[in-house]
């Protein structure tokens, strides 16, 4: 299980590796969330997501024998653009198991990064029939997404680095917003904060008809989604809360926070206008939480992870039109 | 006259105001430019641009009576935002007089920041008639764009974390491209580096048809462009380069660099897709600079500053659109 040595362990690993991301603020969003707004940039970590961290986090502590092999995910698209960078950084093979479906820039940028990519179609095809048959027949090392201590442990350095950054503004007590899908970076968030500052409290953000984290927070057990596909909110999309994930976001989190498609595509056009930042809709839903949920919120201030920004050019300009003039 | 005293100076009062920005970087990009590059992502400074650390370094080194009674700016954006959250963070009073056809964003964002914008018609009303008029009636003090070594100085700090940042890149030689309007950024970056990282050598990037300071440096005198108006890059768009930092751009800077508009704003489409950065297109010459001119470059790095992000929606999904897809 993740703990404080394993996870200051992974930051050490990480160290001159991954990027330290800035903590924005702008004093437009404050006057739309009605208190300040600090925004963790994620969408600047190494291939534009936080992804990366973990990645590095599960590869770099591989035996070297076994990760001379490679590895292998299974990801619609910021996963496996982290894992194919962190394997090339290593120098070792990667091979990426990637719906049929998932955003072409996504496919196309994890290629550009070195992975090979296997494509199959989720309507027909088994995935882990697929990935496994690969993994055996080459020696190759499953990377998992969220429900991996290791990868947990990597994520969790975005808390180890809000809890310095909030110091340094001098916030002690907020809520901290984290879009939410495995709950791979939510927990390794949650873990570092209780460590380090324990009076911020983590939120979980999701798109709404996806929230089956917020419903499993408040039934106390796993709910999943109805549906599997379907929300502008991809990168976010999971079917039900992993089970490492689940009991650490049970005991760490606040209630979790659900936002409309159009809450989060305006999020991206706000954070165009006010911050400079490129999101995708799944990387902006804490942000979209704390602009349009604020009776939700508690306290002065409140930080959210901007977790990604791997986002179609369409989406994006669709939501400048619509949300901006 | 800007000398390191004044520099450090500057950047003890610009210290827990202005932002240390990123340096960012993407493999993608890297291989357009056949060198690694390196981003200085200064549209993530408060106001979206470089401008308020000199904003903040000319405001704050006021005399307090004087400061008391406020202060005016000409500018057709940039400076303007920086000069308004300068005056606003100290508490005293900003008039800001902007041409009437200023980009409307620019125009609101100075407003919201809560300084007087005082409109007038290029082509028919003196500016300078109405900013003594009103300078004299109220006291105000005027800080100037570039001409002034006290906002020079505060530029200097991008300088300053250059060097530093490069040092952490392992990075010892290099052109530095600066995206070069009047000059006072450029001249800025050029003084802190001759003192603390003299490898590293400054080229100045502009628009054609703009490219006053390059045509000067080349000639050896000030050379003025032959229209005032007509750039997308509206942002550094100036008549010629400035008493005060042409004589420190010709001691310190190589042969200027000159991109087209479309090279600027496809430089603005991969700021999007690769970096996960809005840059405005006069922000972006230094990116296209190093993209598209790699053989008017020199070493095996280049380090670009992204100045600003304030751009229009319109002109941003244009660029997308036309170069991406």
């Amino acid at each position: 299980m993740t703990d404080m040595t394993m996870i200051e362990a992974a930051a050490r690993r990480l160290e001159g590796h991954a990027r330290r991301t800035p903590l924005l603020s702008s004093p437009f969003l404050d006057e739309i969330a009605g208190r300040r707004v600090f925004v963790k940039a994620e969408c600047l970590q190494h291939t534009g997501s936080f992804k990366f961290r973990g990645a590095w986090s599960a590869v770099s502590a591989l035996d070297p024998e076994t990760r001379r092999r490679g590895v292998i995910a299974y990801s619609s698209g910021n996963h496996a653009q982290g894992v194919a960078l962190a394997a090339r950084q290593h120098g070792v093979p990667a091979v990426i198991v990637m719906p049929a479906d998932a955003p072409r820039l996504k496919i196309d940028n994890t290629r550009a990064l070195g992975a090979e990519v296997v494509l199959y179609d989720r309507a027909t095809e088994d995935r882990d029939a697929i990935g496994n048959a690969l993994a055996e027949e080459r020696g190759l090392t499953l990377i998992r997404p969220y429900d991996e201590p290791l990868v947990i442990a990597g994520q969790a350095s975005v808390g180890l680095e809000i809890a310095e950054q909030a110091a340094d503004e001098g916030i002690s007590r907020a809520d901290v917003i984290v879009c939410c899908g495995g709950g791979g970076l939510t927990s390794g968030v949650a873990l570092a904060l209780e460590a380090r500052a324990p009076g911020l409290r983590v939120r979980t953000a999701e798109p709404a008809g996806f929230d089956d984290v917020a419903l499993s927070l408040a039934a106390g057990e796993v709910i999943r989604n109805p549906s599997a596909s379907g929300s502008i909110c991809d990168a976010i999309v999971t079917p039900e809360p992993g089970q490492i994930t689940f009991p650490i976001l049970q005991r760490l989190c606040g209630p979790g926070l659900v936002v409309t498609d159009d809450e989060a595509l305006e999020a991206v056009a706000l954070a165009f206008l006010r911050l400079k930042l490129v999101l995708e809709p799944g990387g902006a839903v804490a942000l979209a939480s704390a602009l349009f949920r604020r009776d939700r919120i508690e306290g002065e201030a409140v930080i959210v992870v901007a977790s990604g920004g791997n986002v179609d050019p369409d989406t994006f300009t669709a939501a400048l039109t619509r949300f901006l003039d």
